[in-house]
Order: structure tokens, then sequence, then C-alpha cells
């Protein structure tokens, strides 16, 4: 890669040192337990845990003395019992789009409201975005964070922000067109689709000024992003975030794409076993929880995100000292346990995805053998290969057999299948079936 | 009306002397007209109008010399020949939400774009809102400004902004029960609706805290307005704006609901002859023109609104000195000429509309009788009266003959339908028919 100049928007705090980044979280802490107390939810809890005031906390040690925090009990304490201002301080409340039943809800200070607009502003200059640039937002507006707080953090960048929100793919391309937008904020599967589109409306590379994408709110691979980046010509971002965190925005890739830097002052990250609830080594896949840094009005304290990801340890080559995260693996919830070893389905479908002559379906399958769970991983294989030589078919299942092994520890039954075979899905958890008989 | 403190956001200007309102006007006037020279619309227009410099207006009397602007012109500009800074100083576009073809569009700097909020959050303090309020915004967010603009507003107010955005109403009854929300902002169809809503889910007035609704985006009657007052058991206010304008909150009612005050430092307002384009006397009925005096990106200056209005000269109660309009009585568009009066399909619904006995559809035609145009009004009556006495019916004929030839000076032929027999229709277009002979 080319000699990049690397943008800050606040050079000190990004580069901080450990023992000063610790220094600030420490503090930062401190304040939010100061909050937590304030509420109906916490307040027991913490005293409980023997967290009756703020200076219990005296090191990032004494993290490990507070409580957990889930969704669940997000739904508990809903409509106030997480709230920690007088309401008439709120100026925002979000919502979980929301299934039916409880919604999550939070609650934001206008200084609450500033921070998170800060946070996103930062992540958006680590990219390399400037007030130069055209932002058209393509996430839905509303209750739902990733419209609203990326607006309010591109806004406060200074860039040209049109709030298209989500949908009307003709009007997007056309205000892309017209407005010279160079970056989109969108799902990885709305970019694909936004990519068909142009080349189904006719328009050519030369009509647009696109060259950066912001993306999240969806699962995706490294090979979806390359895919995108290759496709549309333009760079792609990933950005971590969830609405519980104020949306957008909690974890943000520099220009290197090469991981998301959490932001240390704003967010306490812990990657822990989930089973155990202690950290997992330097470097191994765990449980995100995340302690919220930055918010008066609503605490949230060692929340369970569910979602898995390891550190990336070495340091990163913009100078940026906040630890960076791997793309997700996964959630806690589609982890499977086979002969005791954590097996996520996002592990399989990377060996697969990445090899040539597999096609776009597979189907794992747990079951028991006798006193041993078994593996079954059904893979269809693309037409061209599936003509191919019964030789080469056969050297294709070795070596995914192989590459699994290497991978998750554990050796599958592999299945070769016939293009179009394996029933079409949507999503992940559709492409798991586990028979074993539940205890 | 029970006395009522009257809040005030910025009480000099609000209640500054005539005098000072025009020499801010005439201040602001020049600036903007410095801005439009920067315009590649705007340019050779006022140069051929022997404007070639701001200092061409000495008085507000030079307004005059302006050309006008049409949404037409608008269309042509599209998408830059309005913008009057360099692109990175635009922090906002917005645009219409769009039939087919070029959208009309604006742009806002981010001085432009506080200036903005600050008008919506006066237009909420002249009606009562405060920091204290629960605000639950069911306008579309988005490109549409009635919802953002809005939204901006209400926070910069310091209430508690729940941005539900329009739609999905057995959620928005859900907030508005669990968060206590004080003032909704939404249609006054979208208000009927809400109201019927609570009615069928069985909520009662104690489950909600609602206080006051902000309505506009809508023609709607002052009978309408009644009604939902009464049936929500709240106040309900108007505002008006468009996106041309920045969105709603060109003007807005103070806590008299009695029309609404253009806030004048803002905003120049004319009332013309839509013919002639010469003003119509002091109260009288003619197209609202109106030239933004608070945009650096994106002059306007007099720009037609087709919205027809008249002043209210009377002081206002509440001490403010920017100048009230009347609820608007129809477009420049919707005008008839009937034998060479200027009449609007509006003023004969405010009859129908208020007199028992009428159904919910009526029918206007008008056509050629020999040399002189005719006025034929067909109205449904209610079950209730169709069931009546003949001499009932005809005096309700007679009735309303008589009080529509007091308003529009014409004598109509009147025909009684039976309940149900007119076809149902959504917007007034639809409610007449010319058949006269185009010229
Ligand atoms: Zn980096
Ligand atoms: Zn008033």
């Amino acid at each position: 890669m080319a000699e990049r100049s690397v943008p800050f928007r606040d050079k000190a705090i990004e580069t901080a040192p450990r023992p000063e980044i610790e220094k600030i979280q420490t503090a930062a802490l401190r304040t939010q337990i100061a909050q937590a107390l304030k509420t109906p939810f916490y307040r027991p809890r913490l005293e409980e845990a023997g967290l009756s005031s703020p200076d219990e906390i005296r090191s990032l040690a004494d993290l490990s003395r507070i409580p957990f925090t889930s969704k669940g009990d997000l739904r508990e304490a809903y409509p106030f019992g997480l709230l920690a201002v007088p309401k008439d301080q709120v100026v925002r409340v979000h919502a979980s789009s929301g299934t039916t039943g409880t919604p999550t809800v939070i609650y934001l200070t206008q200084k609450d409201l500033d921070l998170a607009s800060d946070t996103m502003a930062r992540c958006l200059t680590a990219a390399g975005a400037t007030s130069g640039d055209v932002v058209q937002n393509m996430m839905t507006y509303g209750l739902f964070t990733g419209g609203l707080c990326f607006h309010y953090g591109a806004e406060l960048l200074g860039a040209m922000v049109i709030p298209t929100s989500a949908g009307n793919t003709l009007r997007q391309l056309k205000f892309m067109k017209d407005f010279g937008t160079t970056m989109v904020h969108a799902t990885p599967s709305y970019l694909l689709h936004l990519h068909q589109a142009i080349a189904d409306e006719g328009y050519s590379r030369g009509d647009l000024r696109l060259r950066m994408a912001v993306t999240g709110a969806e699962p995706h691979s490294e090979e979806l992003r390359l895919k995108i980046q290759d496709k549309l010509g333009i760079e792609v971002y990933n950005c971590y975030g969830m609405s519980e965190m104020n949306g957008p925005g909690v974890a943000f890739e520099c220009v290197h794409r090469a991981g998301m830097h959490v932001w240390e002052d704003r967010y306490i990250a812990e990657i822990l076993d989930p089973d155990t609830l202690l950290p997992v080594p330097e470097g191994e896949i765990g449980e995100l929880v995340l302690t919220i840094l930055c918010r008066d009005a609503m605490p949230l304290l060692r929340y369970r995100t569910r979602d898995l990801t390891r550190f990336i340890p070495e340091p990163c080559a913009c100078g940026r000292t906040h630890r960076r995260i791997a793309r997700f693996t996964g959630r806690t919830d589609d982890m499977l346990i086979i002969n005791g070893v954590n097996v996520f389905p996002s592990q399989i479908e990377e060996v697969l995805l990445r090899t040539k002559g597999v096609g776009a379906n597979y189907f794992i399958i747990v079951d028991k053998d006798g006193v041993l769970d078994k593996l079954t991983v059904q893979v269809e294989i693309t037409p061209e290969m599936f003509a191919d030589d019964s030789r080469v078919i056969n050297a294709l299942r070795e070596r995914l057999k192989s590459e699994l092994q290497a991978l998750i520890t554990i050796n599958p039954v592999l299945e070769i299948k016939q293009p179009g075979s394996l029933p079409v899905s949507e999503g992940k958890a559709k492409r798991v079936s586990d028979l074993r008989p539940k205890e």
C-alpha cells in the first residue's frame, strides 16, 4: 500500500500511551458508577457487589467486581429503570427497531449526544473522510441509531450530508450522480444491490465520484468486503456498534482496514470466555463485553454483547494506541460445542467461501455417533466443478477436510453436493442443524 | 381564555417595533442579494433588473425591483445553480420527497442549519413548549424537512425528543404511554387516525400525558382543528412552512391560536394579487410570496408559494409584532374564476363542513350557461337528514345557498344528494370539475 497520511480528530487522545488510556478509563468508570448508583436498576446490584460508592473503583482491576448487564436486564429496566438524570435533561431517545415485546431503549443528554457525534466524527476522520466529502446516508432515520447517530457525526465533521435514508434505489443513484456523492453509509447487502442497480441503470463509473463506503449493522465476511471494493472500485470501511452503545462508531477501521479500533477513552472493552466469564488469553476469541464511558443519562456496565471477536495484539501502522478488534466470528448464540470444542459456523463458512469450485450453499449438521459428536458439512460445488473429473472433485473434498480440521481441530465428514441441491437460505442460523438430543 | 404567561425565545426581536423589523429586513435583504449575486441562476437576472450590487437595496421599497422566483426556476437551477457558497461549506441537503422528475433541493451551511433550528425552537416556545416536554415526532425523517428540521428545533429547545418518524401506530401509542409524551408533531389526518387508534386499542385518557400537537404539511380547516382538539383533549397548533424555506416554522401560532406569526426577521412576506403581482389591500387574500433572510448557502428571493392567505391586521394579544397570516384559503392552482370572481373550493368546503345535516362528500361543477358561468354544488346529506321531512331538507338547501352566496358572491345551484351517492375522494382537487371549454 502506498504511504498515506494518517488523519486524526484528536491525536493526543488517539495515540495516548496505554497507562494514560487506563487513567482516563479509571476516572470515567468512576463517573459511570456514580451515575449508575442514581438508577433504580443498578443501585441494589452495585451495593450487593460492595460498590456503594464510586471511590470503590481504585484501578481498572476493580472492573471485575462489577456485575454484568444483559439485554434481558435492559428489557426489565424499561422504560426508566436505567435513567440516571432528571427527565428534563434528556434530549434524545432511541429504541431497538424491534421485534415485538419490550423494546430496548437508550437516553442521551445534550452532552451525551455531543460526545456520540464526536466519536462518530472521529471514526470518519480515521477512515480519511473530510469536510469536503459528500456523504449519502442510506441507513433508516428515526428510532434506529444507525441513521441519526451517523448523520450527526458526518455533520459535525462538516461534510455535505444527504439524508436519503433507506430504500428508493433509483433516487439514491440519481442523487449520487447529481451531487457527486463521495461516501455512502449502507449495509453490505445494500452495497451489493447498489452495484447491481448501477449496472442495470446504465451508469458508468465516470458518472459517480464515489470513493468510499462505511458499512455495518450486518455480519459479513472479508471476502464480501473485497468483492464490494472490487466491484464498486471504492474503499469499504467496517464499523461496529449497537443501539445500546449509542449506535455505530464504538469501533472503526482506520485507513489500514485491518481491524477496528475500539475508542478506549469512551468504551472499556473486555473479551471474555462466554462460559467462565473470565478474560481469554490475549488474541483469542471470546465474547466482547462493553462498558460505555461517555454517557451520563444512561450508564451501561459490562454489557454482554454476545458478539464474538478477538483483540489484535500487534500495534497498528496508523499510530493509534486504541486496541483493534477483529471482524466478528459470530454470536455466542451461534456457537456450537462439538466434542468440547467451540466451533462457529462462520469459521466453516470462511473456509468454504475462499475455496475455488465451492458453490453458493452449504449446510452443517451436528449429530451423535455413539458417545462422540459428529460434524457433517454438506457443500454445493459450482456447475463447472461438478462437470469436472471425479479425481478433481475428490481432491477438493480432501482439501476442504484438511483446511477445516486445521482451523477448528475437528475432522468433519464432508459431503459434496450437486449445484442447486441444498435449500437456499438467507441467514447463517438456517444453515445449521443440531440433531443431538437435548440434555 | 384564562390569562396565560407568554413565553419568548428572543423577546427583543419578537416584539421589536415595525421600524426596527424593517431595518433588520433591509440589512438582511442586502446580504441575501450579495449571496444571490454569487449564484449562476440569480446573477444575470439581478443584473438585468439593475441590481448588480447589494447597495442597490436602500429600503424595503426596493424589494419590488427584485424578480420573482418560481418552483420551475428551482428545477431549472438543479442541482447547483442556486448554491452561493463553496460546496465544502454545505452540511445539509434536503429535497422534495417528490413526484417523478427533477427534485427541488435546498442547501444549508452549519450557520444556516443553526438558524433554522433556532427558528423552530422559537416557534415551539411561542406555543408554550419547554425543555420539560416529551416530544414525539411522527413526521418522516430523511430528505423531507418536516422530520429532521422540526427534530433539530425540539432538540435545541432541550425537549426529550423521540424520533419515531411516521407510521407504526401501535408503537407510537406504546411510546406515548410509556414515555409520557406531552407533544406530538403529525399531519391533521394522522392525528385523527391516532385518536381512532387510541379508542380501538382501549387506551384511556389517563394513560396519556399528551397536552399539545403541532400540525402542518396538509391543508385543513379550523373545524378540523377544533374537532381534533376536542377529541384528544389537547391544544393543536398550526405550523406553516415548505421545504424550499427550510421546512416547518416559517410561521407559527402563539398560545392564542389566532393566526400564524411570520418570523419577519428571517422571512419577508408579501401578499400579492396572483394576476397583477401587486400587493393586495391590507387584510385581503392573495398569494404569499416569501424571501428567506437567514440562509447563506441558498438565497431564494420573492419565491411564489402559490399559497393563498391574508395578513391579520390587528395586533396579537401575545405582544409579538411579527405579523400573523390567516389559515390558508387554498392554492392559486385551485382558484376558480367564475364570472370574474375568484372562488376557492376551500371556501365552499368551509360552509358545508360547519352545517349540521351535511354529510361527508360534496362535488363542485363549473359549466357554461349561455355566456355566463354556472356553479353547481352537489351535497350529500346525513342519513338522519335524508330520513327527515322534505321541508327540513328544503330549508337546508336554501340555507346553504344563501350562506354560499354571502361568502363568494355567486348564487350556486344546490343539489341535495342521497348519503353515499357521490364518489369518495381523498383530495380537494378531485372534488372539482371544470367543464367550461378551454380558450
Ligand atoms: Zn489503525
Ligand atoms: Zn401572538
